[in-house]
């Protein structure tokens, strides 16, 4: 059921940003468990805060270089069930960056950061605001997000 | 508990706008009812799709006369948990028109439309949208609404 | 406009409780505001988190009491817009107390904690788990709740 | 940037089952387009509507056979963006059925039914209810879906 692209929970390098996280009464379904579509809002959340830590919070890319860095795809597989007012932890880091795209993984875990909920990447296209065709990502960019690179 | 600017069950008057919408996973909480947060989601479907059985379907005042009709006040009273898949029958009805403003009421039941789940009303103010200071609602806005008003 | 139910800007007691929230992507519409309706997850989260500081996160008081807080009633009213990526204040405290039911004030303000967002109140109606009949508030609750009240 | 797993426009199959659903205003984001986020409410929306046209709404599986069909992968790619108050033709069919899991692919396009906006995958595995370990599709399901499939 693995897909070789996502990275299990052992593989969460130390590099990864981490951000906590509640799981909010809206984000529960009535077995009284996360319901498949919160854990986008997490993905979500973590990704914002890994831009932000990185200097680059929006609307700073798009202000600076005219880009945005639009989502191409989006994979998450759900591993074991988190729980409603469980504190999580969000981890994500910086996989592959080519010449206009990145991969961005992402992985939930419990509070103690042991527990795998979730886990998946995201890849983001950079595109020029004024056409949407894709551009090279800026070098500026990958340099501000090397600290959540390998 | 109630408040005498909501108007009861009975009170649904018979020009009410109707629609159906379908309480979805996401709208339902862990004890298997609909929370009180997804009633706004409720209430926002039931004002658009009103506001578009008029003609006035965004963003056309905004485009026809420059003003937006932003919400100022929602008041919502929680009667009976409506649950997982059910139908609800959405009801919504103009009150009150003043100068700058006008009251937009709101009810949801069950689908045979006899279980009020909830009921409460907006208030909605026209601004002009550059400044978005309190303009008189256009009587155009105001004819358009005439025949969901008593 | 404003309700006598709605305590202003200026009346937000010393007791409040605090709790910072961020305005996420999900919570802003197409003209760049929070949306009227991600108020309400706002008001959502300030609410379960007074709880918790009350120590009555859920589902303490049904363990111990057998009864739950449900909302009857939420009255909002909108001030003045905030916007995507805005650190909040979310002010709660505890108004009128009565038999079976109580008054949660609420109010939205911007990271400086001076301009007004929103603002408005919630009934809650104490019942009993099983029959969903209203009860009295227990006394171990208002006493809880009391650093929270005026 | 596309996957192998993920059908194109051109692939919708003659049996996919088909679903009508509006953006709505919360679907949508500050650059005026769906957000990311919002597509999962769409794949909830047209999964569970096309188990409903199964014969299997929820809790019918569970009641009758005593399983869950856990959602184990979530793969959705971004094509083009759809937009405020688009209706949406939402297009889902059973891919591969193996011994303990499904394959529902999903695509959502236009009201014309042409333009791609996106397009994607879930997996979904047979766990009976009691311990949540994975069991046979049961055979009824299978004959349920059976229109959907190829």
């Amino acid at each position: 059921m693995t897909s070789s692209t996502t990275a299990p929970a052992a593989a969460v390098p130390a590099h990864a940003f981490e951000f906590a996280e509640r799981v909010r009464w809206e984000d529960v379904d009535l077995v009284a468990i996360v319901r498949y579509s919160a854990y986008t809002r997490l993905v979500d959340v973590v990704e914002a805060e890994l831009f932000r830590a990185a200097g680059l919070a929006h609307p700073t890319i798009l202000d600076r270089h005219g880009i945005w860095l639009v989502r191409r795809v989006l994979h998450l597989e759900y591993h074991a069930p988190a729980h409603f007012d469980d504190l999580l932890r969000l981890r994500a880091w910086i996989g592959r960056v080519g010449r206009t795209s990145l991969t961005l993984h992402v992985a939930v875990f419990d509070d103690a950061g042991e527990r795998l909920h979730a886990a998946g990447h995201l890849v983001l296209v950079a595109v020029e605001a004024a056409g949407m065709t894709a551009v090279e990502v800026p070098a500026e960019v990958t340099r501000a997000l090397a600290p959540f690179q390998g």
